[in-house]
């Protein structure tokens, strides 16, 4: 998995249908060489902007939401603790 | 899932079967620190050249087109906003 | 999908015996700022050393060969128009 | 597979109810053109910090725990010997 | 698939019962701008140390084992002959 922290929401009026009602926001890599590279994911823990994350990528995206039919390949599996250092 | 800008449209006359009536984009990544990786994408969306959007990629694309025996694996899933930032 | 150029065979006489009688390429990724990276596909479309072309990748790979056993993760779905821009 | 060191402990106590009970650690890549490259991984094995690991990703990650349905791509699947060169 | 050098044996006595008897190969990656960057493989096809080879990745190299449940994502399918230019 990444580690991620949250920047932003994303907004995509037009889109998939299966997609409706899922939160799509942008995260970026942090903490690794790879730091700063971007990607948008979908969130159901609860995440803010400014949390940092932890992002499952792949199929394994689809079990995190519990629908192998949705098409995303990023999610939010769960918060970093605060005192957590990575 | 990626943010990608459409470029161009993509013809290959001479391709599998089960991509027939599906349309080809050129996408480029943006906002990220993969801004200008290309990859061709499948759209459904009904996206145009110039539009932001969003890419998913691996088997998440055929859950897009509803399809897994469809060859791809990058899928338009949404197009996104015009005041969205990313 | 990714966008390639053939510019070779592989020959690999000993190889597994699910792969028998599949046709090997040495494909170059053009048109991105991945150009240069370099991928072994397996062409069934009829493409030729010289021909630009769409390759897909991980488990789509054998969707293209209509087999899920056979251990491959890129193949040929497509042959570039020649007047396409890329 | 990746040689990878960990690092560290990941602690995220939001986080989905299936990650519940799966010790998540730290991994930095070792011994490769990708190292420093860090990622979250579960470990079933008993690996500790200081420890050079194997870690297997993407849905062979679900295959090491064993349960299709947990929502991870980065797993331990063995310690490298200590007099192993890698 | 990616064509590599195996450089080394990789012993790694503490591992998933699953993956006990397959024989784990250090390989690094040949003929392609990702040149240098090291992976280990699962080989059974029989190759040795200098052996240039063809690798796949994901979870087709689960389909190479022919077990679904092993959880590997990286496997030798041929050896590159000897004349083979790449």
């Amino acid at each position: 998995m990444i580690t991620a922290e949250l920047i932003g929401n994303v907004w995509a009026t037009r889109k998939a249908d299966r997609l409706q009602g899922y939160k799509l926001m942008l995260a970026e890599v942090i903490g690794s060489t790879q730091a700063g590279q971007r990607m948008v994911v979908v969130d159901q823990i609860g995440a803010g902007i400014g949390d940092r994350v932890l992002v499952v990528c792949g199929s394994s995206a689809r079990r995190m939401v519990g629908n192998d039919d949705v098409p995303i390949d990023a999610a939010v599996i769960g918060i970093i603790d605060g005192d957590c250092i990575i």
